[in-house]
């Protein structure tokens, strides 16, 4: 999955050892899995060269997707279409219902 | 390494087969190792559920990182503190000296 963090979802993450993101959309603090159950402990943070990105290691607790996938990259590109390469593992009406 | 493609960095790679993402500082098409050697052979590009993020599984020549390093996320948060986890392979001068 790829998600933004700011100063204060990296202090977060850090602290508790449990994944935190910044949602844009919602315009805050977004603890992965607060609604659903799935959550993510942090194994490791990363930083890339430029001090820009971040890598995130953690152990997944169910699935990472809102769609119900184990990660949200189950699409790829063959012969000029995208193919589903993942079934969702989850009803996403059970993660959010 | 994170970086962007735009329309036809995407069309590009997946009809050559050589990844070319899109520099936003030298808004220009990046044909990755085109001045280091260090080129991508694609292997799979993958979208994210929500259609704009891309995964790009390649066959890298060589260090992708411009310091040097296998990858760009060389640095780990460790007590409090950034620790680099891994060294150059390469001198950067003599990949783009």
């Amino acid at each position: 999955m790829l998600a933004w963090m700011n100063r204060a979802a990296v202090a977060e993450t850090l602290a508790t050892g449990r994944v935190c993101y910044f949602s844009r959309s919602r315009n805050k603090l977004w603890r992965k899995g607060e609604t659903s159950g799935q959550t993510q402990r942090l194994v490791e943070l990363r930083l890339d060269c430029d001090g820009d990105a971040l890598l995130v290691l953690v152990e997944q607790t169910g699935v990472a997707c809102h769609t119900g996938r184990r990660d949200c990259f189950f699409r790829a590109a063959r012969g000029g279409e995208w193919h589903e390469i993942a079934a969702p593992l989850v009803d996403e009406h059970v993660l959010y219902g």
